[in-house]
């Protein structure tokens, strides 16, 4: 049975964009993916960093016209892994070509921008993405399973966390990271706690519904990149109160200034009858605590990830051997084709992204107005 | 050389004052301590059990009057390890009949109580004591000393936790912690965290100048231990945002419904040239990250305890022996004796007591009105 | 300018097939390879098992016969990843057919095997290599450049460990891992311990010179698949003591009946200035001591892979963000292209295989003789 | 009820010595001792010596002259903390005497003159006791406790391991611990280990029956102290593969030049249900893997040391809180007095303690004819 071809195109190589054509590679090879994958164009800002591009990531054409890429009647899907100023400007004309896209978090730097997408996807009927990759961890998966199947009992608190230290140095320059809209440690990556914590709580807590932030610009002014400064408008730390719709309380911080941490993208879950903790510095590992284990033999248990932590088989038959960030990007975009093809609703579309844009802009405001905002 | 007599009245045999009697018996033997120790009086709810703690932690007499107790003038130093609702008048007292006052925490429900307090022993002259004992841990020692001595560069961020589960199951009965004075989880536990925060940003960052609290009761009814229920008016999860007076900025948690944990009371504290990172559940270790070290061969580091770290020695001549948490009030003790030697000023006295309970009431009282507040 | 093309042949399509399909989808999009690839034919035991794998992991033929894929003229490259009994036939035979041959480990069941097919590659010119991948985690590339640089002093005593539990269970029915000749747990995985003992130890304290072996056969009887049961002759245990050429001493062990283990592959290395700890169960972070840091300072140090551990950068530009099991294969297969193109030696060629049967055969004698064996 | 008097004297005031007093101290608040304590004497090398240590231990008397502290009437039980050689000579005369002894391990430097010692107290009919104090650690206790109840099925597999670095530098001058006689890092500190290692498996795997020792001697001469160098006979390494009654097998290690270990003293067990690991450096956990969890829900499980560990909720009514070293001295303090009281059989006395000197002397043989040994 041959399987019916999917046209992608990819906007960005650096970091994420890389990522992406990793994701495709490894996912074709991993996953019985319901498309036969052709890699169509690449672009980026010239042609020759497109084209060298394109070579080492197997893409059959490129451009740095990006346009040119939307448009092109051979694409079917648009990833967008551009600086972010970019996303909507892209996404808004991929849709407008009929693509399905798959962008990059944060959505947009505004969740007004973000609503728009949304919008327009839904409007034009096509299917879209957003790479909040950290939720594709099967031990995610396995902590909101035993949520919902109610083995923490009732969840009554949170505590969220996602910090590195990539700014920390005041001597790091200027980048898109800084952009007065849209920028700043919690959209950036405090963005990647408030997804897992709506992932994670929703189905037992309910969303978010009131928050009260604090974010704070500790490096007010970085290098330019050009032998002056600039002043800094947005975060490096970004932390809020939570509350969840079933009343339970919670923390999440953004930070990217932790000096030593790489990825602490941190929780920890207290409900009735146990309690879930995790970090993504050992992120093939869960620690469960469960108060009907017997008395005097309590404890947090770690459970390293196997086969019986779906798709984690399809990588490696024997549990422990452990997954790579790479490979979480694979079961994205695994997860992604099976809802182009049909088979599931889109795990992350760009309505869910918006929420996330949401509730990072409540937090800005609760921070700026220094009150509780509703969400 | 004979050394002069220090004669010591307990008040209260419960958790603490086991934990008081042990920290005497222990600090005489690892401690050159400036006093002869003597165990005079033993005072508790009733003669019987007054008089079987007495035995049982070497006090030669007992009574069932507590009032006795601090009049006695056989007696120099007067603990109080009774409840929180008792410490205030039992404080007052002893220190009006000239005894220095070794009270444990919080010093008392209100602030107003615990200021009435300090004034009353400074105007008086006696020494007091409050029992933060986790400040007594070399390894805090040694966070302070490396914050002092710029190891961590400019001070940044903190993040603050005291985390337990002993009030976690909605049928544990109401007790005095459950007071709707001063009683909750903040109080109670947080206190602790709150004493650690300032005592390591403080020299460095300096105090925590604003505080912008949430505290929650969880649980709203407890069994009343009569049968029926009562409904309770305290927080179980009480979470502040803080400000220093450098600017820093941090969160602190106080937590007693954390399921699975029994001592969670950690601390990370970030830098611009390192970061510590310390959770009580191992307290002879703490995790250290230098950004000077070399390119490649950086990462946080575990130092164990040892007799570097004064004044493990005196416990132990061997490193990573490991101190237990008895041994930290023995250090409380010897502190405390050591100042009323006049050796070295009050480590911890009622004026800083004071302060955590200041601390505790501008947290509760930024919840209540949901807004930030200056300490 | 266009690569040469490099044509693959892989037989085999169980885990270790896949893992190395897996292996080179990654490592042609994350490495700038001296070829460009062709996924040519995949071999496995019936046309249909083979066809459906080939499709699946992107391979243009497929055949049940192994014979016709080596010697197929369009192959360059022979991927062995049938079961031990077949490696030497199907080597020799790609061999002879002008292959160049990556055998999965062991090599053979046999050293003698190991070493005809060592010689026959040898005096064919072509280029080998076996997959011991634990090898190619760039922490391990770490622990040797730290150890080769001296930063660990004088080497003085080693702990090496691969132990799973696999086969813990008796019921688990009999494979070819059990077969008397070449099998037991010393062969299947010990053999991973010694190749990163030798790895590590080699540069600085040389090979291993003598072993004191300890194999035992825990459960005797093992489900032939059947209804039946057979005997187990080979070792669930096998334990060895060590001397290495420098005089250092240490300890070896392969258990795969290790209950509740998964990945417990673990060295630590000991020298006059310093110590290396680590597990595959985090292997994305070696732990070093260094008695050169400062006094009071001293621990193990939690290093975590990052762009400055080569590869890891082609993976990721940001550290701690961690590789997977499968990555090391891609790296493997990177490093094999690598010598392929003459860009280097060989990284673990049949020769180096051939080691390490050799070390597991000297083992078993030695536990044979329950004598210290000479290598 | 006025409780009967035991005088104690304590011969030796260094760092065991010390601990000793440490022990008596805190055991007589945290249990209900059997006796009425009285610190009679405390003999050490010179008068000056002794009295310092006496008054800061409080032992009423003191003595440069061991003799007389053991022939003292007015002594009870003699705790003898000199160097190993004094072992013997002191323990007889005190046995001669009539008094009970409780000595520090190893009991003698060679299994010969610990037999006489045994017997000798046997003969006379004292009780004794030998300070090997990490079996007394509530969560060893747990381990046994578990092993015994059938949580880990059928024991197969055991690694025992006690490293340090004390003697890592090998400018550290000459010590008792390196006497040709009795010394070395086995018997010094890898007699830890195999005190653990019966005291574990004794009960379901039976005793040690065989050993296949090597031990070395990696640092050759050592500075005498006089200016000099001193050549060094025993070993700083001491490995053992080990055979149990029950067939299970195993491995164990001294070491003493194990470079950034402080208390390395570790064991893994391993059985057909389960298994348990343990580091001292972390003693108040113990972790534990069931296959009888929930597929899905296996690992190791952390148990914290709690109220349920007895008889850690003397010390501490609450879980988590921790026990130090010091703490473990007094509940061997404390069970050796109800042995005294005739409650209980000697937990671990010299016929105990000669026990783990047959074991170290019959590895030192073993190594020396590079065979197995039976024990
Ligand atoms: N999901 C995750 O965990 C992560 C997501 N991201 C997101 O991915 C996006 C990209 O970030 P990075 O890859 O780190 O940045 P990057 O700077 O490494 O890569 C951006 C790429 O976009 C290209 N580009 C810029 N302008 C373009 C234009 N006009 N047309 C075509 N190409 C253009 C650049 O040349 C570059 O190749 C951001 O939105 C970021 O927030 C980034 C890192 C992690
Ligand atoms: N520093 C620390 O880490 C800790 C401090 N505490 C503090 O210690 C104090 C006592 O707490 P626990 O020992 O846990 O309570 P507990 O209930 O175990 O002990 C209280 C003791 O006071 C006695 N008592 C009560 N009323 C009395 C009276 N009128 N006269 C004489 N004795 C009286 C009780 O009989 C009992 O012996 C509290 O203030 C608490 O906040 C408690 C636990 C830990
Ligand atoms: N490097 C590593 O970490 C590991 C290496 N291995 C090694 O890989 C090899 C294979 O092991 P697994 O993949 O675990 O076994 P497996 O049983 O999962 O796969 C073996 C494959 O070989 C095929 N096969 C068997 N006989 C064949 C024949 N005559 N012709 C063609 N194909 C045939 C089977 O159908 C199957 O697809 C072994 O040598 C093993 O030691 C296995 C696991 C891990
Ligand atoms: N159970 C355990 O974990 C440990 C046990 N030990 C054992 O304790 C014993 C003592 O070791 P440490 O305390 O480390 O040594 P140390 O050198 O610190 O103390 C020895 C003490 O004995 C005294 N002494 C020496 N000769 C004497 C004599 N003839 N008469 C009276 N006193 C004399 C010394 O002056 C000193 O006070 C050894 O047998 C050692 O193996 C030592 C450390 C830990």
């Amino acid at each position: 049975m041959t399987k019916r071809k999917l046209r992608i195109g990819l906007i960005g190589s650096g970091f994420m964009g890389r990522t992406h054509a990793f994701g495709y590679a490894t996912a074709s090879r991993v996953f019985d993916l319901p498309f036969q994958l052709e890699l169509t164009c690449l672009a980026d800002i010239s042609d020759e960093t497109a084209a060298k591009a394109a070579e080492a990531l197997g893409f059959a054409r490129s451009t740095s016209n990006w346009r040119a890429l939307v448009n092109d009647p051979d694409i079917d899907v648009v990833n967008i892994t551009a600086p972010n100023a970019f996303h909507k400007e892209m996404a808004l004309a991929a849709i407008a070509a009929g693509k399905h896209v798959y962008c990059e978090k944060p959505l947009a730097p505004l969740a007004a921008d973000a609503r728009e997408m949304a919008d327009a996807a839904e409007a034009k009927g096509v299917k879209t993405q957003v790479g909040f990759n950290y939720l594709c961890n099967p031990m995610l998966a396995l902590a909101r399973d035993m949520i919902v199947a109610g083995e923490l009992g009732e969840i009554r608190g949170y505590r969220g966390l996602h910090a590195e230290d990539y700014m920390a140095d005041a001597m790091s320059p200027f980048t898109f990271r800084l952009d007065p809209a849209g920028g700043g440690a919690l959209a950036d990556i405090g963005s990647h706690a408030l997804a897992t914590a709506e992932f994670l709580m929703g189905p037992a807590a309910g969303a978010i519904t009131q928050v009260m932030g604090d974010c704070v610009t500790v490096i007010k002014t970085r290098p330019d990149g050009k032998g002056g400064t600039r002043e800094v408008q947005v975060d490096d730390i970004g932390r809020a109160l939570l509350r969840f719709e079933n009343g339970a309380t919670g923390s999440v911080e953004g930070n990217w200034i932790a000096t030593g941490r790489t990825m602490q993208h941190d929780f920890e879950i207290y409900g009735t009858k146990g309690a879930l903790a995790f970090t993504q510095q050992r992120f093939n590992e869960l620690h469960f605590f469960s108060t009907t284990d017997a008395r005097g033999r309590k404890g947090f248990r770690r459970i390293e990830a196997g086969p019986e932590h779906a798709p984690y088989g399809l990588f490696c038959v024997a549990p422990g051997h452990q997954l790579g960030f790479n490979d979480l990007k694979a079961i994205e975009v695994a997860r992604y084709l099976e809802a182009l093809a049909g088979h599931q609703p889109e795990p992350f579309n760009f309505r869910a992204g918006l929420r996330i844009q949401t509730l990072v802009e409540t937090i800005h405001a609760s921070s700026r107005a220094a009150a509780w905002r509703d969400v």
